[in-house]
């Protein structure tokens, strides 16, 4: 685990408590792709699989966890808001689970960062898969906003 | 409570245990529109208002919550398995919140019980909506299947 994997597991576990009771824990970070596991136990539904808004809220978490370390390696700060998702569950995750998010097209990081130096406010889609047993599961489509520190955020989205 | 809202409640308490990390609640079933209720505390983000991820959730449990009560006042069985959802996330929610269900038109509930009943199977959309302090702050739009009891789900989608 980098200290960049460990400060957003900390970030993590300290500043969103339903975070811990998902157990989501910041699995690896590898070829642009971070990836955020959690155990069925506290996920499960009343089918003894995973319950959909777990599965949503760790996509979530990892949509946001990408954005976060990608801000973190280029010096910036700034806020991550959610301002809308499209999910498909396409299968039932019948174990222990894990996010992966699809890694960010270059140019589209330089855009984001430009935006952000210039304007304090930059755009972002992220993807974001859960498998089960090799199959896809779960794909999650996110946009998010960045907001430079000191940038008003208005009323948009969340997280 | 009717007793139908108090075994739904006791249904998910049971049943679904991230639910009872968000301290979801039901809160009422009039004209038609189901709500559930969770306080901020629990589901707070590292911005001080509700994470993503419980919102969504609490939506997502409200849409099946509706379904169910559905197939409970019909006196069917059935699994409701949720398929996809798009969520709008508009503003920041500061508060306690609640997830509102938007009522069923009647045709589509009629045309539900009979492809049930004669297929086994059916669909039905569920729109969701919190508030903020009188003003919409979430609105969810979840694809759910109902699979009469019996029925194969084969590989499609959860809950």
């Amino acid at each position: 685990m980098t200290a960049a994997l460990d400060l957003l597991q900390r970030t993590i576990d300290a500043r969103i408590p339903i975070a811990r009771q998902l157990q989501a824990r910041v699995a690896s970070h590898r070829d642009g792709s971070l990836a955020l596991a959690a155990p069925l136990a506290p996920n499960v539904n009343h089918r003894g699989t995973a319950f959909a808004g777990s599965l949503n809220a760790l996509a979530t978490l990892a949509g946001w966890g990408a954005l976060w370390l990608l801000l973190h390696e280029a010096g910036l700060e700034g806020r991550i808001v959610l301002q809308d998702s499209a999910v498909r569950y396409l299968r039932p995750v019948t174990r222990d689970f894990t996010a992966r998010t699809i890694p960010f097209e270059p140019a589209a990081v330089e855009r984001l960062i430009v935006a952000l130096r210039r304007r304090g406010r930059a755009r972002l889609a992220v993807g974001v898969e859960i498998a089960d047993n090799g199959r896809p599961a779960v794909t999650f489509h996110g946009r998010y906003v960045v907001l430079a520190a000191g940038t008003a955020d208005g009323d948009a989205g969340h997280e």
